[in-house]
């Protein structure tokens, strides 16, 4: 029934994980993807751009509108992304047929964020997968679209001072900590979190992956192409030491698509006031969370602390079926 | 001759000094207002707004457009303004037969200000007489305006250290220094910048301020109104303490659109790369001079020591004629 | 056998806990007492001083000097350290035969500490119960004494972020930050720490504790005393708010001495380069564990995860006897 | 009239211009120096130490004793100081004959700078012209020093934020801010502030400086061994740019010298609250004023703005005699 259909404006920095979360969104039954906006991250805007269009077209669903984003930070100054995801941001497995640029709508993504969501007031759920610049600058430029969302939905940040890419910093918040502040403070819909210690905990046995892309599937070969080169890089001594929990599977941007997509996916999750540290040494782009209640504030996020294994499994099987 | 006109597009958080500027430009020949971009900061930005209107109104300019823009800086935590220009920003004079709300444009004012840079490139002066949320989103959102503006007109910044607002810095760039850092760093444009000591040594002695507002003139007497408010509150103790050269009448957003409107108006400037303090307990907002060329920046602003202050009264008398 | 004794000297800002790892090194076999230096922290360095007497003297061990050390942080500015331990520090329990002040020596504790440990070369394990400030001026004025220890044994900081007095840091390290950081950094021997969330998962049941108290002698009544303020402050919202791991009896100075005492203590623990975050707005005074090992420092620390709490109980258990 | 003898106490990072301050104190009349602390700055503190020596052997008076101090800044990291000064502090023009480390007083400076101020309550003029670590530790040894001294006369930090170490910090400041920060907060004796921009501005001509090394005496020639180096760096680009008022014979910690010993050598000064700021990332180690009364400080230091150059041009005269 369309009154259930799920409505989902995707944010993503596609890397191999952004791409296996749009494709279990393509996937799920009741979800409408109404916009798919780029930004910098994983790899620079532009090919942000090309690896959603590949997966688009891999899928059947190039008529899912595609908007080109930032290519900084809010202060400008980007981080090295590194080549987790390789230098294209999605396995160095090039596509010679791949969509052009032409593809993407003329529109910017900050202004069709603003647009999707008045348009749609109280419907929309944003599941935002790479560093938040489009959705910090959206609510600047109309603060309204915070109380029209339906809920938002975040991979990024920690809880427990474990960085993946600076000392207490997971990748998406270093990336772009002040656009992580300001969505934290100022988007006061239900906000939902999968953070770096919880995606890691929640890892799945590589003995699912390697069932997972050996589907005799189109998709599933495509994903096997552009997934090898992080499985490689899984081995590093560096991923060794980012990992919180030891080696797995662990697709992190898809639990909060997930959680998008099926309100009973979150099994255990802590209610908490928080924020981001901005002008650290060490913790600069820090998730902080405010047990103690210094901060007064009203809003408080839910923070994923366990989820359904076997529907995330479920989810992943049908992504590439 | 057309080709000598000069295009203004003006963002103001209008309080009295910004009304001055406004209606200097307005009196200027040669000067066509693109536009009025309103930001916080003396006031709250609907206050702007109304402000800019009754200025438009008093000089018979309302076809000006006029464009509503951010209400809060970018990290989102305004400082208190105090009320130098009274509550309302422009002296508590309130006109019952100002211009309404709904004179103002619908279009809000990063997107035009990012269509107007577009639509006359290598033409436009953008001065800036607030804080600098505005020009700071709007690059974000299209990146070649900076290339594509003609110069650039701060008031802003300090550059001995001298704080007006907090220890170290000055009020816009207090209200707003994280978008004072992506301005000073983004816009790779000619930039002058007018700061807080300059504008101090830079002033006018009360005399001149009685015989100027003494002319027989509507906008004279609009002037007269909205100005008792802030030059009663010159004498208060605390703003003895801000002022760094001693008491005179100080219009601090008129000289950085006096420089935007005659080229030969500055007399004696430096070319310093400068960027902005953003961590600091005491020194968060202020403006830093890399004298020591430490960060081997390319671009350097130019930052005004000495103006032509002959062309200066010329430019306030004929602004109330 | 004398060279099985260990010689301990200890740091302490005598609240109730640190009267109980008191107790603990004094009611040990094989341990003897070279000296306690006083610090500010849970009171004023006097009542520390004064506490530090009274414990000597219901252990019938006055003959230990006690020295007073630094009556304020590196920086000169104190937090308010609440009245967890009662306004005295010690329970709001006075002694009106409480030994005076005079019982204390002339030298400070900065200069004992250096001279102690370089009169005991490769003997002295050093306690630190308190704010880190005596530990760090005195490698300041000799640097030697770092390789001059037997070993660091520290209560304070904590590993995933969580607060007890700030938001994202515990007490000692909150007091003084630079502190800490000048003896992580710089302290090269041997060091041992017990963190915050490790003490509070390493509680007792409070049946324990009644158990612990009702033992028929004078320590017992005195500890019982002393102790009924801070019991009753453990069950306020705001110290609920602090526990890690929910509601227990929580000796977290006590740790730290039973490793000191006892090397087959510590069961699990983690070998970690560590620092302390001096200049975040929420994190300043977070210890910063680097597992990426950005820092690349050779000097590591153990972290305690694990520790024998039958062993713990029994030291419990005779320090009252 | 002993009653009338200045009796100084001289905490030196000695460079060249260290030397010339000494050289000042020991050919003053009515000057008593009770001894000279070393401290980590210009080079490494055992050039330091073994620099003063050389120092007192030429003018003859190795009857004063000399303490070696701290080695690092408060928080143990040191800033490249360059070799302004040569890379053994003092021009690199060695002395066969130097002294020996033996000479040194088997006393710690901060220890000796303890004792010498208690001995004389009331009576010690403290003079600084290098980083403040041992102050800043002796005051947290014994806090009542602040109270015990008539004077403290500082060579360090700016007014204007003009950097010649960082984009904002002077030298002596950047080396250790922790410690400028805690003398600027806790020595509440009258505080004499020569600052970075004001030495500039006190510059001498280099004539003046030709004739004064030319005088024929074995300390003008010892002069004159050792200041050639710095005399050559003053032309290279990088020290062109540090300079705030262009080219001349800038002996920095003269002034502070100077000062100590005339009571009428100030001639213009402001009275102002000064502190540090420490977080910065820019402006980290720039002394900060509170002109607007921010802090609600009791305390002013004395700022020097203009100076008697006569008699600092006779004094230096008479060094070398």
């Amino acid at each position: 029934m369309s009154n259930m259909t799920k409505k989902l404006l995707i944010d993503v920095d596609c890397g191999v994980d952004d791409a296996q979360a749009i494709m279990i969104a393509l996937a799920a039954r009741n979800v409408q993807v109404l916009g798919i906006t780029c930004v910098h991250g994983n790899t620079i805007v532009e090919n942000v751009c090309k690896n959603v269009l590949r997966v688009l077209k891999v899928c059947g669903r190039l008529e899912i509108p595609v908007f080109k984003g930032t290519s900084k930070p809010i202060l400008g100054v980007s981080i090295d992304a590194g080549h987790f995801h390789g230098q294209d941001g999605l396995g160095d497995s090039p596509d010679p047929s791949a969509p052009g640029m032409d593809q993407l709508q003329k529109e910017g993504a900050v202004e069709a964020m603003v647009r999707i969501v008045n348009e749609h007031p109280g419907e929309v759920s944003l599941v935002a997968t790479g560093p938040l610049t489009n959705l910090a600058l959206a609510i600047r430029i109309d603060p309204t679209i915070s109380q029209k969302l339906k809920g938002l939905y975040i991979m990024g940040g920690n809880t427990e001072s474990r960085g993946n890419t600076t000392m207490c910093a997971e990748f998406n918040f270093a990336c772009d900590p002040e656009a992580a502040y300001i969505v934290l403070n100022d988007y006061l819909c239900p906000t939902y979190i999968a953070c770096w210690e919880f995606t890691c905990r929640s890892k799945l046995p590589w003995e699912f992956c390697d069932g997972w892309l050996a589907q005799d599937t189109k998709k599933a070969r495509f994903m096997k192409a552009i997934f090898s080169h992080s499985m490689e890089a899984c081995r590093s001594e560096r991923i060794e030491k980012e990992l919180v929990a030891g080696q797995g599977f662990i697709s992190c941007d898809s639990y909060a698509l997930a959680a998008a997509i099926d309100d009973t996916f979150i099994l255990e999750s802590d209610e908490v006031p928080i924020t981001v540290e901005l002008s650290g040494k060490y913790a600069r782009g820090m998730m902080v969370l405010d047990t103690l209640d210094i901060l007064k504030k009203t809003h408080k996020a839910t923070v994923m602390k366990k989820v359904d294994m076997e529907k995330f499994k479920q989810m992943l099987m049908d992504s590439l079926k």
